[in-house]
């Protein structure tokens, strides 16, 4: 059985283009895959709180070390971990907004990155101390942004810290497969963002067949 | 009278490389400097909110258009916005965490880039319809990150979404005069911490003559 975990991180609602378009992918992903079981979390729409001193004194403190009050400042983070590492596939929604992520959607990357349960760390391999411990999932990121031409040799390239960031942080602990598709040009009229968008339900329809 | 805004993103205390060092900065600023006045704000310690849906509705919304609901949606926004408008010059401390800005940090970015206010949006210049607003000021940014290499040419470049990051976002707003000072190494052993934090502080020493 295969375990599909759904993530929004638009704080829009119904006029979200990802949120919509994430929608569209797991109905046609479970049309194809009925067996496959699926669990929502709409950061979005319900408040990620950010790190804390609190949080990092537990997060680097021995398991066996941890009092009651270190238990407490990570436990949205361990519940948000383990329902990360539950899942086999990925399917999220990410709008950009100020050239990355929402704040909302680098909270969650900040509680689900974590020494010991996503990652690794080795000090005395000083090259590379970092091992990553979330292996063989499947991502698929259903990006969305006003403007375009983001991707290598393109002009907003090295503006965009959207997807190649998030390839970078998943990639760190351990998610390599990851799929991208662009809901782009909405503050370039709507014939292109309909274009956009009729070519990401193209490839949404591959996809779902993988 | 210039006037400079203090802002600390780290959200631990007396331990933070950043948080140490602006204060190093601006202590120094303020000798060389004695009629210029300091704001502070402590954003690592005090939480900003998450943009929201209501965040949304009431920044894309005419003034004369807005309930007091609206008003109250963006109240904390447009706080921090006076407060960033009316500052000459900005240091500030900026710990480098999942290779970008904490979630904290990121949460103040989307608070403080607001369409009217520190950037417009012309749509009917397609080519480039965002216009900076904030214009002939000047940043200082002290990073702390416990890895190396991040800079242009080198071994981690790619994975740095931090202080790249803060040029194009800032860049956006009409901030180009942007200094970084990097305390570097925090995981490769105190004797190379040191050379960097005694590096960061020549940099210091200088820069505050300015």
């Amino acid at each position: 059985m295969t375990r599909i975990l759904h993530i929004d991180s638009s704080p829009r609602g119904e006029v979200s283009h990802s949120r919509r378009m994430t929608r569209e992918f797991v109905k046609q992903w479970k049309q194809n895959h009925p067996g496959d079981t699926v669990t929502y979390r709409d950061i979005g729409r319900n408040s990620i709180p950010h790190v804390d001193e609190p949080w990092i004194a537990a997060a680097f403190t021995p398991i066996e070390q941890r009092t009651p009050e270190l238990w407490e400042a990570i436990k949205i983070s361990d519940r948000l971990v383990d329902e990360f590492l539950a899942a086999d596939i990925y399917v999220i929604g990410v709008p950009m907004y100020n050239f990355s992520v929402l704040s909302a959607f680098k909270a969650y990357i900040d509680q689900i990155v974590r020494i010991g349960r996503t990652v690794d760390f080795e000090p005395e391999n000083f090259e590379n101390p970092y091992k990553p411990l979330v292996l063989n999932k499947k991502m698929f990121i259903i990006t969305a942004r006003g403007g375009s031409d983001f991707g290598a040799g393109e002009r907003n390239e090295k503006q965009n810290h959207q997807d190649p960031y998030l390839r970078t942080v998943f990639g760190f602990i351990g998610i390599t497969d990851i799929t991208f598709i662009h809901v782009e040009k909405d503050e370039q009229g709507e014939k292109k963002l309909a274009e956009s968008i009729a070519f990401a339900r193209i490839q949404i329809a591959q996809l779902v067949k993988g």
